[in-house]
């Protein structure tokens, strides 16, 4: 029926007079939020007044970029290409650039002292007797920025009449750290493999870099980590550093820098040495020559990621040196180029711990001052590892010497993969708001980010990306919107979330309030149905082991305990949940008191503090037991009203998105029909309760959810 | 430099006035041989008149399909969407169906009986005082195929004034074997991920599927294998059939058929038996019930591939069954449906022959007259492995009572992957003109596989998909031409390869015959220029070993001795290559004594068959030694050559496109020039002879290139 409705669709098309542009600009989604679409009729003439000419002052590639992309830009939007002047001629002129590129940005004295290297000003004003609209900045990248700002607001429908925007980034350091392997699999990917086609490069450089490039300069993200932070040595090999420096080549004038992953025994897999002791003189000297190397290729190269000692990763503990000593020695070889290391605090021993999610902090909170200052330890939100709904990590705040920098993941590893549609800004926005009470009230971990905590400079935000070669980038259309929100929180971990919902939802799809508004509901709604559906009441880790897909909260036997699901939510008939206050693991007691105390009162985050019986009450007055199945249904319920929210929006879509959007939600609604039936099924074996009046049983019994197996599961490790 | 120009490139295009759908239409190749771009001016008037109206009888999905592409096709071509009427109402419609579907067309008594239930006639004719073209067919998928053609001549700048076209396909099955594995990865894929994507099908079917339906039905490619021969019993289970049937949901409006590649051992993994003996009783009725199943849910599935007892598969052998006793099996299960097996030839035991080459034809030449009626042998155009060059297969002719079908590889895995520009139309070309002499002169092997030599009716052609998720499908622009001649070559096996070159690079690039002469010329001398630089004078087998990427003739150590490139030149102190006369292994007595002769005295054979001195002389009175130098040079010059030649070409291609070819072209004379002087290094090590007066020495001694390794190479089995 499908097929049928597409060829009558085409048929329709031909019938109406439209030619094959109809059929060759099919809205695949490869355009992301950067669209250019044509306005309206009713508001396009007061937009064609307002951007009448690209006047970009200056020749850097830089400054060529951000012409082109207004040239691009204002021809969607406006249905022609705008006059290219080398000044302005007319009213409506909207002219880029920097003080030193631009004489005419110069004679303005703009207020640029407080943007910094890479904020702008767009501002109305009046030059030569002609009405214009400056973007201005200190660098050509911040004019990019300026640039795409000043796109963003024609393609949000703002007005254009009396401009003046200022705005700069408020973390320095907003990096993509891509998990893609030599041989293109993305490790947690689920949109095809890496974009990064190292086989071809140097010698073919995909256009598709261009465009990461321009999306990611869109949001201001100024960075990216080529590959996997289970990084292989051959990646700094002298023929791979070429390839990622013909990669640095096209993204340069978009802002942006090449980091790599180092592998910590590097020195012994591609240095022919013996060892990769960090206090080893050979070793030092190695990775001395190793960074000149490398920034002989690579000139503005970033630095190093480094995941060490961390499942199964080597690192300095192999040689009982502490991280820091691992971290100082290759910060050390990076320091004369002024590159940096973002060093992950992700860790966990080859010993069993008494409580996994206690470990980050017990290593690094020692180490606190200890770092070299271009070093930044990077922490996941949460202490476990990017579940649906983690307390913050009580590594925020604990560490005043030590800056941390972010690390989000915008890949939904454990939020069902590409096919589920969540909206990760609420998320993000929960982790950034969150208060860590570390110099009391207000201490929010978005202040440990961007630095004014304790004052430090050196201040990043990365995010586990979700690109891939799938047409649409990021797997579906609305995991693009995980990219951008990552992007709008590196920029600034205040924002708003709904606020960058909407704004991506209008670039994206439509400005009709009809479609914004309950969209934008539907999207803010999204991350707790995934909680629900998935892990209420604070369960964690409770997907199917290794490849994350899917319920499986009955895997016992793993690696090792604390990758197994039992391990998590210690069901038994008796009750269920982990207790981490004192009676516990006492994992309460690395937060600060208060915030201790607000965490461990949420009952979202019930089952991860506390140790509960099946029959002790909720907020609610349901019994535990009742809660939890109340939750599970709830979350099928909630996707099915997204179904149906998103039937509504048809009229506002075209069909290649609405169908890809409905067909997912579909697979949606079936998969958290699934984890509520298997998990009720499953923890049901211990409660011994019936269902709450009203509620159907498991579509199957507890052994057929059990046989299920997926071999073929995207994204493995 | 290059981003500049793209830049610049960007900002002329701005001033030009050309708005964004230049940007939109960047022309990466997705739209294939499909591209139905604006005619030129002083062509458009003369086919709008011929192509007022499309008259579509009928409504079959397939007719509607026929409709959409007709109203697609010209729409592009003509600047205007073409009427759609219910019946001619003006001179010029375009008329198409069957006597059945259309009382017109039963009207117009035309010789259908030539065409049988695939072809079609295009005929210009008057109908009701009316000038019409008529496309017309015996079955809706003939009168799609007719669309196509008619679609295909006005792409080409064919007349169509009075127009008689009576076409039919020569050979029964003809599909694409894809090497795709349930994971995406494609074994010998260079191109990409398959663009099956299991893992979100069958609730999401990509849209990608339906236009690969119309690249194939637009060669009249009705069938496609959607797994790997090196197969996992998974693809037989029921999710993973339920996949293959929103698959074959798609393509069936195409006129393609399902099929799969069959895990011999199934019964074991699937089907919980102990064995999968195909004698074994519960074996056989696994098989019935299994195809039984298959046949619920994909009616029209096509049947089975099979790769029994080769490369580590499971097979009949393996309970010392035959080949046919295990084809027979299969065939018994799927024969009350109307199913095929597609049974290879491609085998080899485990212990090691006395000549890998000779092993196919002793293995199956024994089984003629063995098979059921509804196996037909799939074997590949050479006795060993899609070479650059092999003699053909000694087994077309030598079984009168079995069908064969023709196995080409399409994919490169042995001609430089995507990156290097080979036209393999002129290499099939060669093997299905080659004479094998069984049946007196002109026993082509053309004959064998359209069935006219032994009157077989069951007949084939298959094609190892170069298909990916690559944007422009192939991986390289000129790999499309690949699958466009493997598709026309199983329509008519004898068919010219230059011609369908010249079909393609008319649709593909550009009907001026300044672009068409040069190209054409050059993708025909492009598959003697690989001889050249990789394997000359009947070298063979001497790539990398396991991934097949660059040269390693040095390899004496793999898996067996038959994986080896030592194995096949043989080269020593006194001389190089492998005889198969009768003094040697006598391959050379597995064909007909005059086709033998032939292939023998053929110096592009040399080493295949004999055994030389490094001092004998060659038809160019050189020497052996000195010839391959001479050869492999001239393969280097070839390459530089092709660059040259498409340089000129830049006036009459779109810019991506021609950088994407220049780049490949560049990476293709670096890589001829590294096979040149990694050959030359190593065969001098025997030869110990100097290089002819004015040939370069290799850049680096033997040593470097030994060292070289490719962990990351694409494709790997």
């Amino acid at each position: 029926m499908k097929l049928l409705a597409r060829l009558f669709g085409a048929f329709l098309i031909a019938l109406l007079g439209v030619g094959s542009a109809a059929y060759a600009q099919a809205d695949d989604g490869y355009d992301l939020w950067l669209r250019y679409r044509p306005i309206e009729a009713r508001y396009a003439d007061a937009y064609r007044t307002a951007a009448t000419e690209v006047v970009v002052q200056g020749s850097s590639p830089t400054l060529l970029a951000a012409r082109a992309e207004l040239n691009r830009g204002l021809s969607g939007l406006l249905g022609a290409a705008p006059l290219v002047s080398a000044a302005p001629t007319r009213d409506g002129a909207v002219v880029v650039g920097t003080p030193a590129s631009s004489p005419l940005i110069a004679s303005l004295r703009l207020p640029l002292d407080k943007v910094g290297p890479e904020g702008f000003i767009i501002r109305s004003a009046q030059t030569g007797g002609r009405r214009v609209t400056v973007v201005a900045a200190n660098s050509d990248v911040g004019a990019l920025y300026g640039a795409f700002r000043f796109l963003q607001m024609i393609q949000t429908r703002q007005p254009l009449e009396r401009v003046d925007v200022v705005d700069a980034p408020k973390v320095k350091i907003r990096v993509l750290n891509h998990w893609d392997n030599l041989d293109r699999h993305v490790e947690r990917g689920y949109s095809g493999q890496s974009i990064w086609d190292w086989w071809r490069l140097p010698d073919y450089k995909d256009p598709r870099y261009t465009d990461y490039a321009r999306a990611n300069a869109s949001l201001g993200i100024n960075g990216t980590v080529l590959n996997n932070v289970n990084a292989k040595a051959d990646s700094l090999t002298e023929p791979y550093l070429r390839k990622a420096a013909a990669v640095a080549d096209v993204l340069r004038p978009y802002g942006m820098k090449v980091y790599l992953s180092a592998r910590f025994s590097a020195p012994i897999e591609i240095g022919g040495l013996k060892t990769a002791d960090p206090q080893d003189p050979q070793v030092r000297a190695f990775w001395k020559a190793k960074a000149d190397e490398i920034y002989r290729i690579i000139p503005d190269f970033g630095g190093f990621l480094v995941k060490a000692n961390s499942e199964g990763q080597p690192g300095p503990g192999d040689y009982k040196r502490s991280h820091a000593e691992g971290a100082n020695m290759l910060a050390e070889a990076v320091a004369p180029h002024g590159g940096i290391v973002m060093w992950r605090a992700f860790v966990y021993s080859h010993e069993l711990p008494e409580d996994r999610i206690k470990q980050a902090y017990n290593e690094f909170k020692p180490l606190d001052g200890q770092f070299r200052d271009n070093v930044i330890v990077q922490v996941k939100n949460g202490p476990l590892d990017f579940q649906p709904r983690e307390p913050f990590s009580p590594l925020f705040g604990a560490t005043p010497k030590t800056p941390l920098m972010m690390e989000f993941q915008v890949t939904k590893e454990y939020l069902g993969f590409s096919t589920h549609l969540v909206y990760l800004g609420a998320y993000f926005e929960e982790a950034l708001k969150a208060d860590t009470w570390q110099k009391g009230k207000g201490s929010t971990v978005a202040k440990v980010v961007d630095g004014r905590m304790f004052g430090h400079r050196l201040t990043g935000m990365a995010g586990v990306a979700n690109i891939g070669t799938d047409r649409n980038w990021a797997g579906s259309i609305f995991d693009q919107a995980n990219w951008y929100a990552y992007g709008r929180l590196a920029w600034n971990p205040e924002a708003s979330s709904r606020a960058i919902a909407e704004e991506w939802a209008r670039q994206t799809f439509s400005n009709d309030p009809a479609f914004v508004t309950p969209v934008v509901d539907m999207m803010m709604k999204s991350r707790e149905t995934v909680v629900n559906y998935m892990t209420p009441l604070g369960l964690t880790h409770i997907m199917g082991t290794g490849h994350h897909y899917g319920p499986a909260p009955w895997v016992s036997e793993a690696g090792r305990a604390d990758w197994t699901p039992v391990y998590y939510h210690r069901a038994s008939p008796e009750g269920i949940g982990f207790d981490r206050m004192k009676t516990g693991s006492n994992a309460i007691a690395q937060y600060a008191p208060q915030a201790g105390k607000e965490l461990a009162a949420d009952e979202k985050n019930l089952l991860w503090f506390h140790r509960v019986k099946w029959d002790d009450k909720t907020q609610s007055g349901r019994t535990v037991w009742d809660e939890l199945v109340v939750r599970y249904t709830q979350g099928v319920q909630e996707v099915a009203q997204m179904r149906r929210t998103w039937e509504g929006m048809k009229p506002y879509v075209d069909a290649d998105r609405y169908e890809q959007v409905a067909d997912y939600l579909a697979i949606q609604e079936k998969e958290a029909q699934w984890w509520r039936d298997a998990c009720i099924a499953y923890f049901q074996s211990f409660s011994k309760r019936p269902l709450p009046a009203g509620y159907a049983p498991p579509a199957h019994d507890l052994e057929y959810y059990k046989s299920l197996e997926f071999p073929y599961a995207p994204g493995r490790g």
